[in-house]
């Protein structure tokens, strides 16, 4: 199936600098795709002509198209400023061309809060789905692993950590074609009477539900991959994420100050380089660039926003790997037959949902 | 004024091989205190003859006691059957040293669930303190910061992380000498509108304080050390815990492996040994070692299960100086000022406080 990608090329710290250098190395690597680039016209000109002498556009000429937008989301701009303003952003536009079927796709390395609210106030969430979910993928010491959710809800009920671990497994099968992935419940202890109620009561449905479920994960787990998905509720997620990248800052900037003191911390400098840039490209956190937006009726992928083209690049080839395998549809049904089981539970464990993006309009 | 220690010697992985020359080493150093270890008279003999060798025990011989406790809490024992079971224990038996006044403070490197247990059950609560916390310590890139619940809390409402704040200001004081320190609340956004409720609310409550408080602080900024505290619910401070270990230990493994791939990798680990061993001395985690138990009607650190005796002696170090500068009385005369002014408070918001430990042992 041929699969088109509808891309901001406007977000992230670097805007089209970096994203259509990245569509163009995309699109000499997947042959079956296109992109439609999003984004003001003279700001995509000139990256668009350097990306052509650097990758050769003859070969893909039929495969791209400059779609103009006359707005920006900017990188913190309020969210209910971004959806209710700025109708004509790349981001809105990107979302649109999702909905109305024109791709199969959409990526941007925006505002992830704004690109969250758009994405469901424009594609609307799957029936059977509560809340949205962001997932994304951490280096393990054996592989990488996928998390969520990383921020989007940061008040989870059972219920939302169950269908977290649903969509979870469904996009690990998707994007790694493995058939039964195992799911971690992040908690603070292993033992099943750790934790809080929320916990408790996400462990004994996720045992329930015909997942893989693997029980309680901590902390250090994570990084031993001890699962192929963890669910945790957008609050946790967020500082996990957020303090790990702190953590391998830290470290970095250490060893760097370290090595550079003086004339012979320089020369050991030389000698280990070798072995740390095998060390960087094994730990590679580009390469697991593209966090999906799961539970929404389209599909559409978030870049760090300070991804070079390489990582953009990563993130366009997760987008274009959920498209191929439908990933929507194939939560919806596993929703489908979901729902039917749990409408036996208890209503009383429910809660009244998030404010819905209809809610944040009306503020 | 002189300080006794009382040392739960059986505790963490390593027991008194590790306690017993660290509590020694600690006397040297610290001429006003004195040490009662705590443990099976048999198990701490060998230790107390090695340890004498080697730091000259002659010259402190007036300051250590051994008091003989026949039973052990173990590593992964549930709390309450360490609570109902072990009256006999090195651990209670700390406890109850601290509780009648025989010790200034205590320290075990044991269970961490039990050690609050059975602090919280014979210390009793502060008079204002709902929740007793565990506040540690992280290295940063400009030094280091306390960041408490670490796990003692799994579901904290605004008031309690209120608490933890004016608590941690004053652990800070009390160790660091720091006469205003700043106070961050970890959440997922630097804007007032992010985060949950209880964080939102906490947040105003933290403002209404008198603390230094300086707003929300996220996963990244705890490692550049932005404030010098760090107030967060103990589900979200393990979570934080346990994944910085993990990232850490795999960051480590991780260069280990490439620098011991082949001779020409090992020859560029002996080049870059002392500059490694710089970079280590600076974010020595052992240094930190010792969190404290804050809140109670006494003294109680502990030491991280792993530590060897360079960390256990600064765990003890700590405890010390927490004695020396009566931290309990100072959070008792701080929380006094505190009741009086949120006695006008909304009690609608305060929720039935965590199971007490009388109730779990009547479960």
């Amino acid at each position: 199936m041929a699969i088109t990608i509808a891309v901001d090329c406007m977000g992230g710290d670097h805007g089209p600098a970096v994203t259509v250098p990245a569509v163009f190395d995309f699109l000499r690597r997947e042959r079956d795709c296109s992109v439609i680039l999003i984004g003001r016209e003279e700001a995509l000109r000139a990256p668009i002509l350097a990306a052509s002498a650097e990758f050769g556009i003859i070969e893909c000429r039929d495969r791209f198209h400059l779609h103009h937008a006359g707005e920006v989301v900017g990188m913190d701009e309020p969210v209910a400023s971004a959806l209710r303003n700025k109708k004509d952003s790349s981001m809105r536009v990107m979302a649109n061309l999702v909905k109305d079927g024109s791709a199969q796709a959409g990526l941007s390395a925006g505002n992830t809060g704004a690109l969250m609210a758009i994405s469901r106030f424009v594609l609307k969430t799957l029936p059977g789905i509560d809340r949205p979910a962001i997932a994304g993928i951490l280096p393990t010491s054996t592989g990488h692993i996928y998390v969520l959710d990383l921020g989007a809800n940061v008040d989870c009920q059972p219920e939302h950590l169950q269908q977290f671990g649903i969509m979870g497994a469904l996009l690990v099968s998707a994007l790694e074609h493995h058939e039964r992935p195992s799911v971690g419940l992040l908690n603070i202890g292993e033992e099943a009477i750790k934790g809080n109620d929320v916990v408790k009561r996400a462990a004994e449905l996720l045992k329930d539900s015909d997942l893989n479920f693997h029980g309680n994960v901590e902390g250090t787990d994570i990084w031993k991959g001890a699962t192929d998905v963890v669910v945790c509720d957008g609050f946790v997620g967020n500082v996990l994420l957020k303090s790990s990248e702190g953590l391998a800052q830290m470290i970095s900037g250490g060893l760097k100050e370290e090595f550079s003191r003086n004339i012979l911390t320089k020369m050991a400098a030389l000698a280990a380089l070798p072995v740390i840039r095998a060390f960087k490209r094994r730990f590679d956190h580009r390469s697991y660039n593209g966090a999906g937006l799961l539970g929404l009726k389209g599909i559409v992928f978030k870049s760090h926003g300070s991804a070079d083209a390489f990582a953009f690049r990563c993130a366009l080839q997760r987008a274009a790997e959920a498209a191929r395998e439908r990933l929507p549809e194939k939560i919806a049904a596993r929703m489908a037959l979901t729902r039917n089981t749990v409408a036996h539970s208890s209503p009383a464990t429910m809660q009244p949902a998030a404010p819905s993006v209809e809610q944040v309009l009306a503020a």
